[in-house]
């Protein structure tokens, strides 16, 4: 694992995996990372997933189809209590499966791990959103078959899967039998995780959990000649399910045809007398419904609707609806880099896997991975708000506004939270479903207050992005005021006079591998800027809206002093510095551990999480993740250059990247601070972290933070895109051996296209909304290194970059995929001792 | 709960309860404090212990019968796992119950709940060891009966318990039937608590937990007329367990009786044609002996061989001999305090719960409740060396090395332990049965490193006090070499010149409302005399038993250097002072903490961990129990007399006291710094922990280590005993309202008595070991107040206390439980601003 972060450029296998701008192509099967290929070729809407298992359902590492939200509970049990730990325990539950389609050749079976295939290819592809198979089977004794399938999760149904499974027989007339399932797996049969086994890769918390009871309770089950209905309801949750499926042939040749269904199994079987050179074609098109509650029969209804209505209009036109929706997300979301196809297809892999995580997601949140896996349990974290609300914001602000809408649902709960924590104001959970918190370690979860702030964070982007008031004074303000007011009960003041200064102790910055601190930077940064755009919207809120201000106070109970109150707190938030080393602590007391010598810790003890006891971690100067250098991306405008390039310089070398969500922003503040090698090796190491599975989980699904982290990186990193005052700003660092970077933003109603070159920069103003260019005018500002130009409707708006030339120099040779061990060495604090926390004198065994 | 805690001086129902210095009575019977009476009632001899169960098994608490160290082991589940997580629970069986003795007159159950009794009486014996209930029940049809039962767990022959319950009918003859059972209960009935339910009392971490699959299985059972005997097996951790019972009745009235074996149950009927005025008497003997695994068949032989025993020589002899055992005890370990039946009755009380705990442990530990209740899980903590030792090893040297030697024994598995966090050496588990940490919170738990130097503190005064070197060079100084070991390689050296010092990162303290601090001051200092200790020792042996030193260096590969190295990191020790308040921090940053407004504090909030998130609580200046001042107390030597005044004003106010090891070390320290009223209500405050059940969870079993601190609290603490440079110094500090305080001492095979008068202080040598007086020679030296006293064999020595007087003035009238609110208001250290961790501002209720 660690040892493939530092290996070629290109990690991929690419004589299995061929360069393709616009698909991932796999040219043959193996068995050997099922578990990676079903993560890889998963097809997802944000609402429904399907991993990409084989179409036989054999060869599998995990079955999975998942529903966004779509949840059991369980009480958790805590191996010792205390008041307030987390005791809702939610699971994203494993759907029954729809996928499965055998197919039998004078009664013997399709098994791809031992089929000799004289041809294979799967492609996914990123324009049409389909994933599909096509074989050329040799069977045992001989014949040739094609088989071609495809598979599609609707963008445009959010509740509809279809799948296409063609056989034609090539050499020689044969019986063949094809057998589709929908069957829900009760047994544990692959699908989870157990996360709390005795050691090994059991104990990885990364992991979902098992759940040992019986989830799906049947509800009813019923069968046509063409249609398939089971419903289910979970055990605890009480959450409902109905599934549905239509079956079609198309043949020429002979066949008689079976159904059958059962509490947790349909079937449907096709007898074919196959003629060489008919095509048999089978269309499976099935529908998911779900909710918290209603009963089932209603839920049977929805589906019949959505099977009806594809039965009316053909499956065809399911394509082309795909088709259409992706071309519009792409016209929003590409990124483009010219002459470098592999990097332009991992590019465009990580952003449609955003569409697939989050573009019909709406009244659910955006799982850490997405729903294609059960990888964390299907639970909401930070990474949403920190890591993909920017690109929904400026691509898709629709999405961004539902999964904001998303937190504002859950505001009662995270007010109990807060109320549980002897706090005022609102504590959103660590990691949930349902809005309960469900981190059952509190070091690392409840710990986090930041969470709050991330979320106020992205509610302001996304404000500011869109232009979207109405949002902010309707609900977004409550958000605003719940979690400023908690801000404001957590902390305490110190010092007197000019020296006074509002502290926060006892939370967990973003860096896991430092728990419950004073004052972590992060934390306080985020921090300060909550109760300030908090102090800033109730003033603009009420000079502009004053009715609806009037009812936001007397709804939570604010008064202005209590605003008077957010601003100071803001204003007076102790950041720590340390003179001595020119650098801010990650926390007020970091500096006063040891460094962990990471260069001598041994390949097989990473990542340190899973070879060392907390308190051992916890003990030293070691990062899991970007923490303070998470700051200096998000405010930046808080910190000068100087502190920027200092804190990148210490803070670089002891960051493990443990976790994926480190290296992406590594990669733009090094973009920012003219750390060039570093910058891109970590943009790689982010783009690669699911193809080439860089951590050695993406079997669990896609590590969705990561795939928004790439697309920061190319538009705040490589663009230098900054947002932190209301006017977009750009400070270009183009990679030298990029010719040109293009990138598209939707900003307040308007769309503009941003075209890098070294040498200059094109803003090119499309489509606006006449609505926002009543209110904003057709034309829109940015700053190009410190230069004010307006973007105006028609010819690009061209600006020279001048002599200082792009930060990233243009020598660039093979980059190794993370950073550059000289460039490191360099960085190291020439003087500053280093430990190694594992045995290191005396070699007594254990005995 | 709270508010008991400030009430009467003596809180205990005398009508129900009456005064009586050598028993604890009952006069009536309640089924309102079932838990605290079945604990108080409990008879034990430190292997074998039994609650005080009615005899009818009806009107239950919880069933108990314990045997130390006999445990089943069970497979810790974190709600999120990490590395190093302690994996093997353990947990105390209850084993099969012998108790139940049920009576039927008329074949009318006696059921106590219900009875009319005429008279009543229960009464534990300190001086015979015979717990003994008297009643006159009158039946429903109004016949009056008078049952007499007596119950004693045996301190002669461990194994051993015997019961005799006689009848006699008053008025008329009845038919008679007593069922006695051997009942093994698998279903869960009232003896296991659930540790991880929900909510409530239900959460209390110092429950034990529910054992949900079966435990004890069932090897064999056989019975005949006189003897019936069970044997089992644990589930998991493979311990076996054979019971076997004898029953006898005398009477001259006709009678039949029917036997019964089963695996759970064994039974033994008599059906007795009752005559008026002819005593019944039956007589049960019991032998229970367990192994880790030695065949049942085995046990079953090892069992009738005790019971064959009884047989021949007749129960009288059991009483008699559990008498001659505690006379002995008494002399050694009786503390007397004149004209205060009421405080001598409680003290004896709290040390006869010592003898139940510790009296025949031998190869085990001393459990947190002895062997009394299942609270703690039967699991072994610094409670032992830290609050049971000093008592045992100038009490009971034999029982305080068998302790000791337990940990010798343990230390493979501590050396596994430390190889898990990554250091060197040894590192005790915080709790255990087996010598695996089994405690499932790290941050209260195995982060409590200090407990390596709470064993090499306990060896060394044990040592000290025996002179017992053959067992330092045999097994003691491995445990000094390989906790010494452990130090100096998780610490650290900061710091130039003069100023290097060693610094201890990362570690929890006593106190467990604050965790994993840098430089905990109770951690420093115990671990710096460790060091000091390992190293002293070394160079001890090294010259006088050269061979059996380089023995050792070869064992544990230890060479000069390293010796030299611990008397660096002793000598240099950081230890945090504060110049502005004069007093030591609890840990490096404790002083940047709010301080918790304990005043303000609503009484339906104590103990604050059942109340508040850890998260909150670790925020704040709060203490569960004495940290700091516990080191003034044990480590006295390296404090000042202002020092150890002001670090006991700084803390007391905001001690919370939630943990029943601090008052007794808050009353030690207070009587030594001259805080008079706080000395004797602490004092109080540790006495009737269990008597007036003051924490509320006397049910749960004793609290063995309270019941020590009464006696440090009595030498050490208005004794003015201390230790600390290997010659007994006193400077005594009489509760100005007692006349006399005596008590005695083993010191290197010598027997002194101390009497303590307001105006001199009288030491009597007793029998001196001819073995002693070889060594040590026939006199001992103590130190009075700074001068120097031989104390001989013959007429006492007296030394006249001179008119600086005892610190502790005369004029107290009634004293308050706990401390004196005006003393405290008094000590708040003035201007430090308080914050109450509760909602306080804005009411909102909770959407």
């Amino acid at each position: 694992m660690k040892t493939s972060r530092y290996g070629h450029p290109d990690p991929v296998d690419r004589t299995r995996f061929p360069v393709d701008e616009w698909a991932w192509t796999e040219t043959s099967h193996s068995t050997e990372d099922l578990g990676l290929t079903e993560t890889v070729f998963a097809v997802a809407n944000g609402y429904l997933g399907m991993r990409g298992n084989v179409e036989e359902g054999r060869d599998v590492h995990s079955h999975g189809t998942y529903i966004n939200g779509f949840h059991e509970t369980w009480q958790i049990r805590h191996a010792e209590e205390a008041f307030g730990f987390a005791q809702t325990g939610q699971t994203i539950v494993n759907v029954p499966d729809v996928k499965t389609i055998k197919l039998y050749v004078d009664d013997e079976p399709l098994m791809l791990a031992m089929a000799d295939l004289e041809h294979y290819e799967r492609r996914l592809d990123f324009r049409d959103g389909v994933l599909r198979r096509s074989l050329i089977w040799v069977t045992p004794s001989g014949k040739r078959v094609r088989i071609e399938s495809q598979r599609m999760v609707s963008f445009e149904q959010r509740h509809l899967a279809v799948m296409t499974f063609e056989v034609t027989l090539l050499d020689v007339d044969a019986p063949v039998a094809i057998s589709s399932q929908i069957l829900n797996r009760q047994d544990g049969e692959g699908e989870y995780h157990l996360a709390s086994a005795a050691a090994g890769e059991g104990m990885d918390p990364r992991k979902a959990r098992k759940l040992t009871e019986r989830v799906l309770e049947p509800q009813t089950h019923w069968s046509s000649e063409r249609r398939t209905i089971l419903s289910y309801r979970c055990a605890n949750s009480g959450m409902t399910l109905a599934v549905a499926v239509d079956h079609e042939i198309a043949t020429e040749s002979d066949f008689e045809e079976l159904s059958h269904a059962e509490a947790d199994l349909g079937k449907k079987i096709y007898r074919i007398k196959g003629k060489v050179g008919q095509p048999i074609r089978i269309s499976k098109v099935a529908a998911y419904h779900t909710s918290r509650g209603v009963p089932v029969r209603e839920l049977v209804d929805r589906a019949r609707r959505t099977l009806d209505r594809v039965r009316d209009d053909g499956v065809d036109e399911c394509f082309a609806e795909q088709r259409r929706w992706l071309d519009r997300f792409w016209s929003d979301a590409d990124v483009r880099v010219d002459t470098h196809p592999a990097i332009q297809q991992a590019i465009r892999w990580n952003l449609f896997q955003l569409a697939q995580a989050t573009g019909r997601v709406e009244q659910s949140g955006v799982a850490a991975k997405g729903v294609s896996g059960s990888g964390y349990e299907g639970h909401y974290f930070w990474d949403t708000e920190t890591y993909v609300l920017p690109f929904l914001s400026y691509t898709s602000p629709r999405v961004a506004r539902g999964a904001l809408r998303f937190r504002y649902l859950m505001l009662p709960a995270a007010r109990r939270r807060a109320y549980d924590l002897s706090q005022l104001g609102a504590l959103y959970p660590w990691r949930t479903i349902n809005g309960e918190e469900a981190s059952a370690y509190y070091a690392a979860g409840t710990a986090q207050y930041h969470i709050n702030a991330d979320i106020a964070f992205a509610l302001c982007k996304y404000v500011q992005a869109t232009g979207d008031d109405d949002f902010m004074l309707r609900e977004g303000i409550d958000i605003l005021v719940l979690t400023a007011r908690l801000w404001s009960d957590l902390g305490f003041w110190l010092g007197q006079g000019e020296d006074r200064r509002f502290h926060l102790h006892g939370v967990t910055g973003p860096d896991e591998y430092t728990t419950v601190v004073n004052n972590n930077l992060f934390t306080n940064v985020m921090a300060s800027d909550n109760l300030r755009q908090a102090a800033r919207w109730a003033r603009r809120l009420a000079e502009s809206y004053p009715e609806g201000y009037a009812r936001m106070c007397r709804r939570l109970d604010l008064v202005d002093d209590e605003v008077a109150e957010w601003s100071e707190c803001a204003e007076r938030m102790y950041f720590p510095y340390d003179e001595g080393l020119g650098i801010h602590p990650q926390d007020q007391h970091f500096l006063e551990r040891e460094v962990w010598d990471l260069a001598a810790t041994p390949d097989d003890k990473w990542p340190l999480l899973l070879h060392y006891h907390p308190l051992v971690i916890y003990r030293f100067q070691v990062l899991k993740q970007a923490d303070v250098v998470a700051a200096l991306f998000l405010q930046g405008q808080m910190f000068t250059m100087e502190q920027k390039r200092a804190d990148f310089e210490y803070y670089d070398p002891i960051t493990t990247g443990d976790s994926t969500l480190s290296s992406v922003v590594q990669s733009i503040v090094a973009a920012e601070v003219g750390h060039q090698r570093l910058a891109i090796g970590y943009f790689y190491a982010g783009l690669y972290v699911d193809l080439a599975d860089l951590h050695g989980n993406a079997s669990d699904g896609v590590h969705v933070a990561s795939a928004g982290g790439v697309w920061n990186s190319l538009v705040y990193g490589f663009g230098g895109m900054r947002d932190h005052n209301g006017t977009l700003t750009f400070d270009p660092r183009l990679p030298a051996h990029w010719p040109s970077l293009e990138f598209g933003l939707r900003v307040r109603g308007h769309r503009i296209s941003v075209e890098l070159r070294c040498d200059r920069i094109e803003f090119t103003l499309g489509e606006v909304d006449a609505e926002a260019a009543r209110v904003e005018g057709t034309s829109i500002d940015v700053i190009v290194r410190g230069e004010r130009v307006t973007v105006r409707p028609g010819a690009p708006t061209v600006v020279a970059l001048d002599g200082q030339g792009p930060v990233i120099e243009r020598q660039l040779g093979s980059v190794p995929l993370v950073g550059n061990k000289d460039e490191h060495e360099m960085l190291h604090t020439a003087g500053v001792p280093v430990a190694r926390p594992h045995r290191r004198k005396r070699g007594e065994a254990a005995s």
